[in-house]
């Protein structure tokens, strides 16, 4: 009896973004085996997710086994439209709304919210919020951000997602720096915290970033600045623009990251005299989606 | 004698940009002719810019005549590179600092600043700037402003330009409709002022542009904005995100610009109940050229 149950509660959870995807087989809570592979959404051919699917699930030695996908599988580019739920959203909610494309499948929506003229949508997110708020590895009520392309802070209080907002501050400085004039400039080094990231985090008080981006090669021209502190200052300006437009010093930040990836954020953070405090986004999505597996259940 | 004096005094101006020039051939501060080609900077080799000039001369029927280049020509990818002026600059320190790269050529230099480790640079705008004030177009005492790729801000007292900014306005909306997440929304119709471009200048009222632009595509997502309203919606954010920050509600602006290209700042201004005047950039570059021409003499 105690096998069969072992059984039942195997699953695979899928976290399937754009350009890539994680997988894991989860039994009882517990992690057996993980993959990861560059089968994003964007790569597959309307019509091929369930051999997609299969695929990430035969990797794990789990053929056959009940799978729940978070992320742009459930967008309208991906296997099947799974909508949003609107913000306040509890993990109860997401559970509530989960569509079955297929036999033993279950994708989740992602969440909106609309204020005044404002919308904004997550997708995959929300599984890791609400699953750090779960699994207590942040503050019954806490401000979390995820940086990334499309960085996304969000309050979660009382195990729901009250508001949030999304900032297109990486995929900013990628476009800046493959594209823009400043974009040869930018070229010449790479992004770190220090001095020329924590003097954008300052520049970007005066909230004139239009100004402040042109003002990168002429402080090349002029001698101000070295071209290979260039990039680290933009991501100074980007980032500190973006952190301050949500921070007061003395406000905790719950960073919801990749080892690495949350460092310039903590660093942008510091300045700002805010106190910044990492999270697992692995342990995160993990403790989230296997709550909503047995909210399914 | 009369006929001889009117032989010395003709000469080409040359507002030599990157991508495009214009000349005209001045005779006693009238224009006799005037073409316009696409043989910018960018285009013309090193070691070719003698011929390149020597096409335009005869394009106006004008070999052999004098000729008084502004703009990229005095650039380190130019002719020959020229250096910039530290403002404030006027039109006499400008024609000082002229270079003459080839017999009967003169090249003027751009003007540069440098206000704490903020630089900027301007190279070309000068010449309409200052021609603006030595034609009396606008007051002695002005704030200027040139839409564009790069606009150009600045106050021009006393027959100098005191202190400029440029911000990258219109280089980033260029940017984001060719190569962001956002662009495909935004190309589903063209900027232009109505009701969507001023919502775009309110928006920017809150100073969080990496958030506003991210909402651009959840916004026509969640039915709150239709897609053709898109890129009018953004360049009143970033329109208005520039004006903002240079402009208080009673301010004049004068808007030194070519047909047109003027109006969504016009409208962006009149919405921040800023008063904005429409100058000719062509009559303030050939004020401006003609002036520094006897200046040289």
């Amino acid at each position: 009896l105690e096998e069969q149950r072992h059984v039942a509660d195997r699953f695979v959870a899928l976290d399937w973004g754009t350009t890539n995807r994680r997988a894991w087989l989860v039994a009882d809570g517990a992690v057996l085996r993980e993959t990861r592979d560059g089968e994003g959404v964007a790569s597959v051919d309307p019509g091929g997710f369930p051999s997609a699917a299969a695929r990430a699930a035969a990797a794990l030695g789990a053929e056959g086994v009940p799978m729940l996908c978070a992320g742009m599988a459930g967008s309208n580019r991906g296997w099947a439209d799974a909508g949003y739920v609107p913000a306040p959203a509890t993990l109860a909610d997401l559970a509530a709304a989960a569509i079955r494309p297929a036999e033993g499948v279950a994708i989740l929506p992602g969440v909106s919210m609309v204020d005044g003229a404002r919308g904004d949508v997550m997708r995959g997110e929300e599984v890791q919020l609400l699953g750090a708020a779960a699994a207590g590895l942040v503050p019954d009520d806490a401000l979390l951000c995820q940086p990334g392309t499309h960085a996304k802070w969000a309050r979660v209080s009382g195990g729901a997602i009250l508001d949030f907002r999304t900032a297109m501050t990486g995929e900013l400085f990628a476009l800046l720096r493959a594209h823009a004039l400043i974009g040869h400039t930018m070229r010449e080094g790479q992004a770190e915290a220090g001095t020329a990231f924590e003097e954008g985090v300052d520049a970007s008080a005066d909230g004139d970033l239009v100004v402040q981006l042109f003002g990168v090669r002429p402080a090349s021209l002029l001698g101000l600045r070295p071209e290979a502190d260039a990039a680290s200052y933009v991501s100074g300006l980007l980032i500190g623009a973006d952190c301050r437009a949500r921070v007061r010093p003395g406000d905790a930040v719950w960073l919801v990251a990749e080892p690495g990836l949350g460092d310039l954020y903590a660093a942008a953070l510091a300045r700002l005299r805010a106190e910044a405090r990492i999270v697992s986004s692995r342990d995160a999505f993990l403790a989230g989606i296997t709550r909503l597996r047995e909210l399914m259940a």
